[in-house]
């Protein structure tokens, strides 16, 4: 029934390019996920995304559980067929809800109750219910309930929090076995910024045949030398045979800096959430699209890029788009900034595939220092 | 110089089509012209405008003139390669804007003060320099400054309003000759409800060769009777060969209406601002996306119809976007309103031609009684 691999098939040092197979398509790695909360890249169309390079994008079970409900979803055809895409989709488990809706929530043993922010009704999330929810969307990367944990964090409550994360993998790859579901299901590394749980979690999580193994609360408050500090120490302690995932990492040099410790995967709100505030992306780094710098230039967004913007228009009309809060500025921006991300990503793979990743993540890396130019 | 012409191909009864040729193409009438006040029809790319039938918009001499200028644009290439779309366009005045920004303006005998509403800066609209900016712009249809009024005015200031509107249309035309600029200008016909005023603007303006005739200051709070009435008593006043547009005029019943007394061209805001709070068109009238009795309706908006988001997506997945804000709804639902309005003009042209337009025109109008069914 599963017909789910990870396929390793280059390294430059310790990056390494990928396959992952799913039953909607595969996903090769590194590979970027663009966030699809509700199940839509926002103000991206279906119909753009292969276009773009789009390989796979990530929603929701929180989300879409509140609205519109996983049921409607199912009884639609499930959220390929709801959304328009026949590519591979992962879901997030709600645990990152635990952090972002913090006024929000109950943690018991049993699970998490959130008092949903639309309505205020309790919502009862297991880690059982979850795998339920996702499998009811047709999801073919599955996340497990987790507990998210804030930064700063005792380690007193960070230990708590990674173990009940633990018991609660454990209860769900228990649950996702017994279904037979053709999907993957990964295990979320949780600990804060102490490498000593993490390495624990890591430990009793990898004693399981999980899919692929993702690292979880990162990029919630910490200092970026903590996050490294994180990722350098438990990204080796991983099966290098599994796909493994930096959740919420999405900057660009943060991006190469973890292929190049032998991350697979990412998700990040970045590229669109600084789409639609004129934030974009060039090869010669991150411009900002109000900035009157730009009020008469002709030329587009990036100069090499081929995206539906860059074909059509300067950066002065966009420009004017954006200084007149017009909406069709917002979607513009986004088909290039994801643009941007998937040609770097390909760029990526086939730089590890010819051995010269390294020295060609310098030359990038000396164009994004700092921030947008605004 | 001057390649234009309006040719009219076909009558049943007063009903006609016609063929207006600009420099930038054809436009087939009766024809709707979508609203493109900043140079973007709001949240459709220019490479969407074709796909959808689009002949022309029409874009506003007031807003552009602030942001971004019309220097800036003329020193890009003009609106045409600005924009993107090759097509005709047209440029209103600022003379609705002395209705819509009543509060920021000064009437006087030369012309019009705006403060902007931008930056409060002065800004000093005259007949002439109207023309000037439209011509940077690179407009093809031209209309000149016109004072329109809002309802109600006493006849006292209409009929100041009118006098002064048909001298600066004098001034706009015999000023537009000296440049052989190979643009139509069209007059505005002005005079509120006033029957007889409006007559005299019509015999006073008739005086001068325009290259088409139109009629403003409706649609701008009077009763829809009224609105009738001035149709009905104006238009057999206005020259046969000549392109009509009645500035403003955009509801499915009230399009047909007017066609039916030899109306040529409008435009109108409604189906991209109705779009954009979810109220779509379908050939069995119209529906409003939020209302739940679409919640798990697998259905397209429209069952004919073969714009891309009814391609694409189900009437629930449409709700749902609404439902929860995202910015691509109202993305989608413009594509499909667009496109039901290009339809609409298209069997519009088709059932004059055939001579069967009144009674087709009585099936549609059996499905256009009421709002939207929120």
């Amino acid at each position: 029934m599963n017909t789910i691999s990870f396929r390793i098939k280059n390294k430059d040092k310790s990056a390494r390019t990928g396959i992952i197979t799913t039953k909607n398509g595969i996903v090769k790695t590194p590979a970027f996920i663009p966030v699809a909360t509700l199940g839509d890249i926002k103000t991206l169309p279906s119909w753009d995304m292969k276009n773009l390079g789009i390989q796979i994008f990530i929603a929701n079970t929180y989300h879409l559980h509140i609205r519109p409900g996983e049921k409607l979803i199912k009884n639609l055809g499930g959220l390929h067929r709801f959304t328009g895409w026949n590519g591979p989709i992962a879901t997030d488990s709600g645990g990152f809800q635990v952090y972002s809706l913090s006024t929000k929530r109950k943690i018991q043993e049993d699970g998490i109750i959130f008092s949903s922010h639309v309505d205020g009704a309790p919502l009862r999330f297991t880690p059982e219910k979850v795998i339920d929810i996702e499998i009811a969307l047709g999801s073919d990367i599955l996340m497990p309930l987790d507990e998210c944990v804030g930064y700063p964090a005792g380690i007193g409550y960070a230990k708590e929090a990674m173990d009940r994360t633990n018991r609660w993998a454990k209860r769900a790859f228990e649950y996702f076995k017994t279904l037979a579901y053709p999907g993957l299901l990964f295990a979320i590394v949780q600990g804060s910024t102490y490498t000593d749980l993490r390495k624990e979690a890591a430990n009793v999580l990898t004693e399981l045949d999980f899919d692929g193994y993702a690292l979880g609360g990162l990029v919630v408050g910490e200092d970026p030398s903590q996050t490294r500090e994180v990722l350098s120490s438990t990204v080796p302690l991983l099966p290098q045979e599994k796909p493994r995932y930096t959740m919420g990492l999405g900057k660009v040099e943060d991006i190469l800096w973890a292929v190049g410790k032998g991350v697979d995967l990412f998700d990040c709100v970045i590229p669109t959430r600084n789409a639609r505030t004129a934030g974009v992306y060039t090869w010669k780094g991150k411009i900002n699209l109000k900035n009157s710098k730009y009020k008469d230039d002709p030329n587009p967004v990036s100069e090499k890029c081929t995206c539906p913007t860059c074909r059509h228009y300067s950066r002065a009309y966009l420009r004017h788009l954006f200084n007149t809060d017009e909406l069709l500025a917002k979607y513009l921006a986004t088909l290039h900034n994801i643009t941007f991300y998937m040609e770097l990503m390909k760029e990526t793979r086939k730089n590890i595939e010819e051995g010269t990743f390294f020295k060609w993540r310098e030359e990038i890396l000396s164009k994004f220092k700092g921030g947008f130019d605004d």
